[in-house]
Protein backbone atom coordinates (compact mmCIF):
# COMPACT_ATOMS: atom_id res chain seq x y z
CA UNK A 1 0.00 0.00 0.00
CA UNK A 2 1.60 3.32 -1.24
CA UNK A 3 1.49 5.88 1.46
CA UNK A 4 -1.76 8.60 1.57
CA UNK A 5 -2.22 12.36 2.16
CA UNK A 6 -5.87 13.54 2.88
CA UNK A 7 -6.12 17.11 0.65
CA UNK A 8 -9.41 18.81 2.19
CA UNK A 9 -10.58 21.48 0.45
CA UNK A 10 -13.41 23.97 0.01
CA UNK A 11 -14.81 25.36 -3.73
CA UNK A 12 -14.44 28.57 -2.91
CA UNK A 13 -11.15 28.67 -1.55
CA UNK A 14 -8.39 30.51 -3.93
CA UNK A 15 -5.22 28.95 -2.94
CA UNK A 16 -6.61 25.22 -3.06
CA UNK A 17 -7.07 26.54 -7.13
CA UNK A 18 -2.99 25.63 -7.67
CA UNK A 19 -2.99 22.64 -5.32
CA UNK A 20 -5.80 20.56 -7.17
CA UNK A 21 -4.20 21.35 -10.64
CA UNK A 22 -0.59 20.27 -9.26
CA UNK A 23 -1.28 17.76 -6.75
CA UNK A 24 -1.95 14.53 -9.17
CA UNK A 25 1.38 15.18 -10.67
CA UNK A 26 3.08 15.56 -7.59
CA UNK A 27 1.57 12.40 -5.84
CA UNK A 28 2.23 10.53 -8.56
CA UNK A 29 5.92 11.42 -8.71
CA UNK A 30 6.31 10.87 -5.26
CA UNK A 31 5.18 7.76 -5.11
CA UNK A 32 2.14 8.97 -2.52
CA UNK A 33 -1.98 8.10 -2.97
CA UNK A 34 -4.03 11.57 -2.51
CA UNK A 35 -7.53 11.11 -0.99
CA UNK A 36 -9.68 14.23 -2.43
CA UNK A 37 -11.59 14.91 0.57
CA UNK A 38 -14.40 18.26 0.01
CA UNK A 39 -15.18 19.67 3.09
CA UNK A 40 -17.43 22.91 3.97
CA UNK A 41 -15.32 26.07 5.25
CA UNK A 42 -18.29 27.59 6.43
CA UNK A 43 -19.13 26.01 9.73
CA UNK A 44 -15.22 26.46 10.49
CA UNK A 45 -15.47 30.00 9.53
CA UNK A 46 -18.94 30.75 12.12
CA UNK A 47 -17.21 28.93 14.42
CA UNK A 48 -14.24 31.45 14.25
CA UNK A 49 -16.88 34.22 14.17
CA UNK A 50 -16.44 34.76 10.98
CA UNK A 51 -19.85 35.03 8.38
CA UNK A 52 -17.62 35.17 4.98
CA UNK A 53 -14.39 34.85 3.38
CA UNK A 54 -11.44 36.14 5.65
CA UNK A 55 -9.95 37.93 2.40
CA UNK A 56 -13.46 40.40 2.31
CA UNK A 57 -13.41 40.85 5.93
CA UNK A 58 -9.96 42.22 5.97
CA UNK A 59 -9.29 43.98 3.22
CA UNK A 60 -5.71 44.19 3.26
CA UNK A 61 -5.20 40.38 3.53
CA UNK A 62 -7.97 40.50 0.22
CA UNK A 63 -5.91 42.59 -1.53
CA UNK A 64 -2.59 40.97 -1.45
CA UNK A 65 -4.67 37.44 -2.04
CA UNK A 66 -5.54 38.28 -5.12
CA UNK A 67 -1.93 39.94 -5.97
CA UNK A 68 -0.72 36.82 -4.53
CA UNK A 69 -2.30 34.49 -6.22
CA UNK A 70 -2.18 36.28 -10.02
CA UNK A 71 1.70 36.50 -9.38
CA UNK A 72 1.45 32.55 -8.37
CA UNK A 73 -0.54 31.59 -11.64
CA UNK A 74 1.74 33.28 -13.87
CA UNK A 75 5.08 31.38 -12.09
CA UNK A 76 3.09 28.04 -12.22
CA UNK A 77 2.03 29.20 -15.72
CA UNK A 78 -1.73 28.70 -14.97
CA UNK A 79 -4.50 30.66 -16.64
CA UNK A 80 -6.25 32.67 -13.94
CA UNK A 81 -9.33 34.80 -13.72
CA UNK A 82 -10.68 36.48 -10.60
CA UNK A 83 -13.80 35.07 -9.63
CA UNK A 84 -16.77 37.29 -9.91
CA UNK A 85 -18.86 37.19 -6.76
CA UNK A 86 -16.21 35.97 -4.54
CA UNK A 87 -16.39 33.64 -2.68
CA UNK A 88 -19.11 31.36 -4.11
CA UNK A 89 -21.48 29.12 -2.58
CA UNK A 90 -19.78 25.96 -2.80
CA UNK A 91 -22.65 23.59 -1.36
CA UNK A 92 -23.86 21.96 -3.92
CA UNK A 93 -20.57 21.97 -5.54
CA UNK A 94 -18.80 20.16 -2.16
CA UNK A 95 -22.05 17.70 -2.55
CA UNK A 96 -21.33 16.55 -6.09
CA UNK A 97 -17.50 15.72 -5.40
CA UNK A 98 -17.61 14.20 -3.03
CA UNK A 99 -20.48 11.82 -4.42
CA UNK A 100 -18.34 11.03 -7.22
CA UNK A 101 -14.90 10.02 -4.92
CA UNK A 102 -14.42 6.36 -5.33
CA UNK A 103 -12.98 3.68 -2.60
CA UNK A 104 -10.07 6.82 -1.88
CA UNK A 105 -12.60 7.01 1.22
CA UNK A 106 -13.21 3.45 1.25
CA UNK A 107 -17.09 4.13 1.07
CA UNK A 108 -17.68 2.95 -2.44
CA UNK A 109 -18.71 6.31 -3.44
CA UNK A 110 -19.48 7.07 -6.96
CA UNK A 111 -19.77 3.53 -7.94
CA UNK A 112 -21.83 2.71 -10.92
CA UNK A 113 -21.45 6.46 -11.85
CA UNK A 114 -17.78 6.84 -12.83
CA UNK A 115 -16.64 5.56 -16.25
CA UNK A 116 -13.45 4.54 -16.61
CA UNK A 117 -12.20 6.18 -13.46
CA UNK A 118 -10.80 3.70 -11.42
CA UNK A 119 -11.61 5.85 -8.04
CA UNK A 120 -14.81 7.47 -8.97
CA UNK A 121 -14.82 10.67 -10.97
CA UNK A 122 -14.72 13.00 -8.02
CA UNK A 123 -11.31 13.91 -8.07
CA UNK A 124 -11.37 14.69 -11.77
CA UNK A 125 -14.80 17.02 -11.32
CA UNK A 126 -13.16 18.32 -7.98
CA UNK A 127 -10.28 19.61 -10.40
CA UNK A 128 -12.11 20.85 -13.11
CA UNK A 129 -14.48 23.00 -10.69
CA UNK A 130 -11.54 24.63 -9.78
CA UNK A 131 -10.32 25.69 -14.06
CA UNK A 132 -13.99 26.55 -14.25
CA UNK A 133 -13.83 28.86 -11.46
CA UNK A 134 -10.56 30.49 -11.27
CA UNK A 135 -9.04 30.29 -14.91
CA UNK A 136 -12.43 30.54 -16.58
CA UNK A 137 -14.33 32.80 -14.47
CA UNK A 138 -17.58 30.32 -14.33
CA UNK A 139 -20.11 30.66 -12.17
CA UNK A 140 -19.69 27.22 -9.69
CA UNK A 141 -22.56 28.11 -7.53
CA UNK A 142 -24.46 27.69 -10.59
CA UNK A 143 -26.01 23.92 -11.13
CA UNK A 144 -25.58 24.67 -15.25
CA UNK A 145 -21.65 24.87 -14.74
CA UNK A 146 -21.50 21.47 -12.61
CA UNK A 147 -23.61 19.66 -15.47
CA UNK A 148 -21.52 20.89 -18.19
CA UNK A 149 -18.31 19.65 -15.78
CA UNK A 150 -20.10 16.10 -15.59
CA UNK A 151 -20.95 15.76 -19.31
CA UNK A 152 -17.13 16.99 -20.04
CA UNK A 153 -16.25 13.93 -17.65
CA UNK A 154 -18.87 11.35 -19.26
CA UNK A 155 -20.58 11.13 -16.44
CA UNK A 156 -24.65 10.86 -16.09
CA UNK A 157 -25.40 14.41 -14.89
CA UNK A 158 -28.97 13.64 -13.47
CA UNK A 159 -27.54 10.82 -11.74
CA UNK A 160 -25.05 12.37 -10.57
CA UNK A 161 -27.16 15.58 -8.36
CA UNK A 162 -29.55 13.51 -7.44
CA UNK A 163 -27.04 11.39 -5.29
CA UNK A 164 -25.19 14.18 -4.29
CA UNK A 165 -28.82 15.51 -3.13
CA UNK A 166 -29.12 12.70 -1.73
CA UNK A 167 -30.28 12.70 1.99
CA UNK A 168 -26.89 9.95 2.68
CA UNK A 169 -24.76 12.29 0.80
CA UNK A 170 -26.14 15.07 2.25
CA UNK A 171 -25.12 13.46 6.07
CA UNK A 172 -21.83 12.34 4.48
CA UNK A 173 -20.56 16.37 3.89
CA UNK A 174 -21.59 17.38 7.43
CA UNK A 175 -19.58 14.41 8.93
CA UNK A 176 -16.41 15.38 6.49
CA UNK A 177 -16.33 18.28 7.33
CA UNK A 178 -17.15 17.71 11.42
CA UNK A 179 -13.52 15.42 10.68
CA UNK A 180 -11.91 17.70 9.36
CA UNK A 181 -12.69 20.38 12.03
CA UNK A 182 -11.70 17.34 14.38
CA UNK A 183 -8.41 17.23 12.94
CA UNK A 184 -7.93 20.86 13.48
CA UNK A 185 -8.11 22.11 9.97
CA UNK A 186 -8.86 26.21 9.79
CA UNK A 187 -8.35 26.81 5.67
CA UNK A 188 -8.14 25.53 2.90
CA UNK A 189 -6.34 23.37 1.02
CA UNK A 190 -4.97 21.60 4.22
CA UNK A 191 -3.50 18.04 3.61
CA UNK A 192 -2.89 16.05 7.05
CA UNK A 193 -1.02 12.49 6.75
CA UNK A 194 -1.35 9.06 9.00
CA UNK A 195 0.81 9.91 11.51
CA UNK A 196 -1.06 13.07 12.40
CA UNK A 197 0.88 15.99 10.56
CA UNK A 198 -1.32 18.96 9.40
CA UNK A 199 -0.03 21.29 6.84
CA UNK A 200 -2.26 24.44 5.67
CA UNK A 201 -1.56 26.24 2.55
CA UNK A 202 -0.66 25.39 -1.47
CA UNK A 203 3.00 26.45 -0.74
CA UNK A 204 3.20 23.26 1.91
CA UNK A 205 2.12 20.71 -0.59
CA UNK A 206 5.56 19.44 -1.75
CA UNK A 207 6.37 19.18 1.77
CA UNK A 208 3.20 17.43 3.19
CA UNK A 209 4.18 14.87 0.20
CA UNK A 210 7.54 14.34 1.98
CA UNK A 211 6.47 13.50 4.73
CA UNK A 212 3.55 11.88 3.60
CA UNK A 213 6.08 9.87 2.01
CA UNK A 214 8.24 9.25 4.78
CA UNK A 215 5.48 8.07 6.41
CA UNK A 216 4.78 10.43 9.22
CA UNK B 1 22.53 51.71 -7.04
CA UNK B 2 21.24 48.11 -6.65
CA UNK B 3 17.34 47.46 -6.56
CA UNK B 4 16.40 47.72 -3.29
CA UNK B 5 13.69 45.48 -1.58
CA UNK B 6 12.14 46.67 1.81
CA UNK B 7 11.77 43.95 4.58
CA UNK B 8 9.15 45.02 7.22
CA UNK B 9 8.98 42.93 10.54
CA UNK B 10 7.86 43.08 13.98
CA UNK B 11 10.16 41.35 16.60
CA UNK B 12 6.78 39.21 17.62
CA UNK B 13 6.31 37.97 14.21
CA UNK B 14 7.29 34.03 14.59
CA UNK B 15 7.31 33.74 10.70
CA UNK B 16 10.24 36.99 10.45
CA UNK B 17 12.81 34.97 12.53
CA UNK B 18 13.61 32.54 9.69
CA UNK B 19 12.92 35.17 7.20
CA UNK B 20 15.72 38.03 8.94
CA UNK B 21 18.06 34.91 9.40
CA UNK B 22 18.15 34.05 5.59
CA UNK B 23 17.51 37.45 3.84
CA UNK B 24 21.76 38.54 4.47
CA UNK B 25 22.67 35.75 1.82
CA UNK B 26 19.53 35.41 -0.75
CA UNK B 27 19.61 39.30 -0.84
CA UNK B 28 23.71 39.24 -1.33
CA UNK B 29 23.15 35.92 -4.04
CA UNK B 30 20.40 38.05 -5.70
CA UNK B 31 22.11 41.33 -5.76
CA UNK B 32 19.73 43.54 -4.05
CA UNK B 33 19.77 46.02 -1.22
CA UNK B 34 17.87 45.08 1.75
CA UNK B 35 16.50 47.76 4.03
CA UNK B 36 15.06 46.09 7.46
CA UNK B 37 12.46 48.36 8.25
CA UNK B 38 10.85 47.57 11.79
CA UNK B 39 7.09 48.82 12.52
CA UNK B 40 4.84 47.64 14.95
CA UNK B 41 1.86 44.94 14.24
CA UNK B 42 -0.11 46.07 17.22
CA UNK B 43 -1.66 48.62 15.81
CA UNK B 44 -2.75 47.17 12.53
CA UNK B 45 -4.12 44.34 14.50
CA UNK B 46 -6.18 46.79 16.72
CA UNK B 47 -7.41 48.21 13.28
CA UNK B 48 -8.58 44.63 12.18
CA UNK B 49 -10.33 44.13 15.78
CA UNK B 50 -7.54 42.25 17.42
CA UNK B 51 -6.18 42.91 20.81
CA UNK B 52 -3.20 40.21 20.72
CA UNK B 53 -1.47 37.90 17.91
CA UNK B 54 -3.95 35.93 15.65
CA UNK B 55 -2.51 32.89 16.56
CA UNK B 56 -4.13 33.37 19.88
CA UNK B 57 -7.12 34.35 18.87
CA UNK B 58 -7.34 31.22 16.64
CA UNK B 59 -6.18 28.21 18.43
CA UNK B 60 -6.09 25.70 15.79
CA UNK B 61 -4.38 28.64 13.30
CA UNK B 62 -1.67 29.06 15.97
CA UNK B 63 -1.24 25.35 16.82
CA UNK B 64 -0.72 24.88 13.25
CA UNK B 65 1.71 27.93 13.03
CA UNK B 66 3.82 26.73 16.15
CA UNK B 67 4.17 22.95 14.39
CA UNK B 68 4.34 24.75 11.13
CA UNK B 69 7.61 26.73 12.21
CA UNK B 70 9.15 23.95 13.77
CA UNK B 71 8.92 22.03 10.56
CA UNK B 72 10.54 24.76 8.67
CA UNK B 73 13.48 25.38 10.75
CA UNK B 74 14.39 21.59 10.80
CA UNK B 75 14.46 21.66 7.15
CA UNK B 76 16.46 25.34 7.22
CA UNK B 77 19.12 24.07 9.74
CA UNK B 78 17.60 26.69 12.22
CA UNK B 79 17.62 25.98 16.16
CA UNK B 80 14.12 26.56 17.36
CA UNK B 81 12.64 27.29 20.87
CA UNK B 82 9.12 28.41 21.03
CA UNK B 83 9.02 31.36 23.38
CA UNK B 84 7.12 31.91 26.70
CA UNK B 85 5.31 34.01 26.77
CA UNK B 86 4.40 34.53 22.87
CA UNK B 87 3.77 37.04 22.11
CA UNK B 88 5.95 39.40 24.09
CA UNK B 89 6.03 42.89 23.75
CA UNK B 90 8.01 44.73 20.61
CA UNK B 91 8.10 48.04 21.36
CA UNK B 92 11.19 48.43 23.15
CA UNK B 93 13.15 46.05 20.86
CA UNK B 94 11.73 47.87 17.71
CA UNK B 95 12.83 51.13 18.92
CA UNK B 96 16.51 50.26 19.46
CA UNK B 97 16.70 48.29 16.07
CA UNK B 98 15.37 51.58 14.56
CA UNK B 99 17.67 53.89 16.11
CA UNK B 100 20.57 51.90 14.94
CA UNK B 101 19.57 51.61 11.16
CA UNK B 102 22.22 53.11 8.98
CA UNK B 103 21.71 54.94 5.87
CA UNK B 104 19.34 52.28 4.59
CA UNK B 105 16.62 54.78 5.88
CA UNK B 106 17.87 57.58 4.33
CA UNK B 107 18.03 59.38 7.71
CA UNK B 108 21.56 59.09 9.07
CA UNK B 109 20.50 57.06 11.81
CA UNK B 110 22.88 54.73 14.14
CA UNK B 111 25.58 57.40 13.36
CA UNK B 112 28.37 57.90 15.55
CA UNK B 113 26.68 54.57 17.14
CA UNK B 114 28.03 51.74 14.93
CA UNK B 115 31.39 50.19 14.70
CA UNK B 116 32.36 48.74 11.56
CA UNK B 117 28.81 48.43 10.28
CA UNK B 118 28.65 50.43 7.23
CA UNK B 119 24.77 50.96 7.36
CA UNK B 120 24.88 50.79 11.12
CA UNK B 121 24.00 48.05 13.58
CA UNK B 122 20.56 47.40 13.21
CA UNK B 123 20.58 45.32 10.76
CA UNK B 124 22.96 42.80 12.91
CA UNK B 125 20.85 43.41 15.96
CA UNK B 126 17.21 42.90 14.80
CA UNK B 127 18.86 39.16 13.51
CA UNK B 128 20.36 38.74 17.08
CA UNK B 129 16.93 39.94 18.62
CA UNK B 130 14.96 37.16 16.77
CA UNK B 131 18.07 34.42 17.81
CA UNK B 132 17.61 35.33 20.97
CA UNK B 133 13.60 35.23 20.94
CA UNK B 134 12.98 32.07 18.94
CA UNK B 135 16.61 29.80 19.25
CA UNK B 136 17.19 30.80 22.79
CA UNK B 137 14.18 30.78 24.08
CA UNK B 138 14.93 34.62 25.94
CA UNK B 139 12.63 37.70 26.81
CA UNK B 140 12.76 40.13 23.99
CA UNK B 141 10.71 42.24 26.31
CA UNK B 142 13.51 42.72 29.16
CA UNK B 143 15.75 45.93 28.31
CA UNK B 144 18.32 43.20 29.78
CA UNK B 145 18.46 41.09 26.68
CA UNK B 146 18.29 44.06 24.87
CA UNK B 147 21.77 45.38 26.34
CA UNK B 148 23.70 42.32 26.06
CA UNK B 149 22.90 41.61 22.41
CA UNK B 150 23.94 45.14 22.22
CA UNK B 151 27.52 44.52 24.04
CA UNK B 152 27.59 41.96 21.95
CA UNK B 153 27.72 44.27 18.66
CA UNK B 154 30.04 46.08 20.42
CA UNK B 155 27.60 48.69 20.49
CA UNK B 156 27.60 51.12 23.57
CA UNK B 157 24.46 50.44 24.85
CA UNK B 158 23.47 52.93 26.80
CA UNK B 159 23.91 55.52 23.69
CA UNK B 160 21.67 53.41 21.83
CA UNK B 161 18.92 52.66 24.51
CA UNK B 162 18.81 56.59 25.14
CA UNK B 163 18.39 57.27 21.29
CA UNK B 164 15.84 54.45 20.92
CA UNK B 165 14.05 56.05 23.93
CA UNK B 166 14.31 59.68 22.27
CA UNK B 167 10.88 61.64 21.16
CA UNK B 168 12.56 61.62 17.49
CA UNK B 169 12.99 58.17 17.61
CA UNK B 170 9.87 56.90 18.95
CA UNK B 171 7.78 59.54 16.37
CA UNK B 172 9.92 57.92 13.72
CA UNK B 173 8.73 54.21 14.59
CA UNK B 174 5.12 55.77 14.54
CA UNK B 175 5.79 57.36 10.86
CA UNK B 176 7.35 53.68 9.74
CA UNK B 177 4.25 52.11 10.96
CA UNK B 178 1.96 54.43 9.77
CA UNK B 179 3.81 54.32 6.27
CA UNK B 180 3.94 50.27 6.54
CA UNK B 181 -0.45 50.78 6.79
CA UNK B 182 -0.44 53.01 4.48
CA UNK B 183 1.68 50.77 2.12
CA UNK B 184 -1.03 47.58 3.01
CA UNK B 185 0.77 45.76 5.33
CA UNK B 186 -1.42 43.68 7.24
CA UNK B 187 1.13 41.03 8.99
CA UNK B 188 4.80 40.33 9.06
CA UNK B 189 7.24 39.46 7.48
CA UNK B 190 6.15 41.62 4.38
CA UNK B 191 8.67 42.81 1.80
CA UNK B 192 7.97 45.50 -0.35
CA UNK B 193 9.42 46.92 -3.89
CA UNK B 194 9.66 50.22 -5.71
CA UNK B 195 7.40 49.42 -8.10
CA UNK B 196 4.63 49.06 -5.15
CA UNK B 197 4.11 44.67 -5.26
CA UNK B 198 3.84 43.34 -1.85
CA UNK B 199 4.84 40.05 -0.64
CA UNK B 200 3.61 38.75 2.69
CA UNK B 201 5.11 35.77 4.57
CA UNK B 202 8.83 34.10 4.60
CA UNK B 203 7.46 31.99 1.99
CA UNK B 204 7.53 34.73 -0.67
CA UNK B 205 11.15 35.96 0.74
CA UNK B 206 12.74 34.18 -2.41
CA UNK B 207 9.98 35.71 -5.50
CA UNK B 208 10.31 39.44 -3.87
CA UNK B 209 14.47 39.04 -4.05
CA UNK B 210 13.72 38.10 -7.68
CA UNK B 211 10.84 40.66 -8.22
CA UNK B 212 13.04 43.36 -6.90
CA UNK B 213 15.92 42.10 -8.97
CA UNK B 214 14.12 42.90 -12.26
CA UNK B 215 12.87 46.17 -11.21
CA UNK B 216 9.16 45.21 -10.30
Amino acid sequence: MPPVLDFWFDFASTYSYPAAVRIGRLATEAGVQVRFRPFLLGPIFKAQGWDTSPFNLYPAKGRHMWRDLERLCEDLGLPFCRPEPFPQNSLLAARVALAGMGQGLGQGLGQGLGQGWGQGWGEAFSVAVYRAQFAEGRRIDEPATLVAILSGLNVDAKAALDRAQSDDNKLRLRAETEEAQRLGVFGAPTFTTAGGELFWGNDRLEQALRWAKRGS
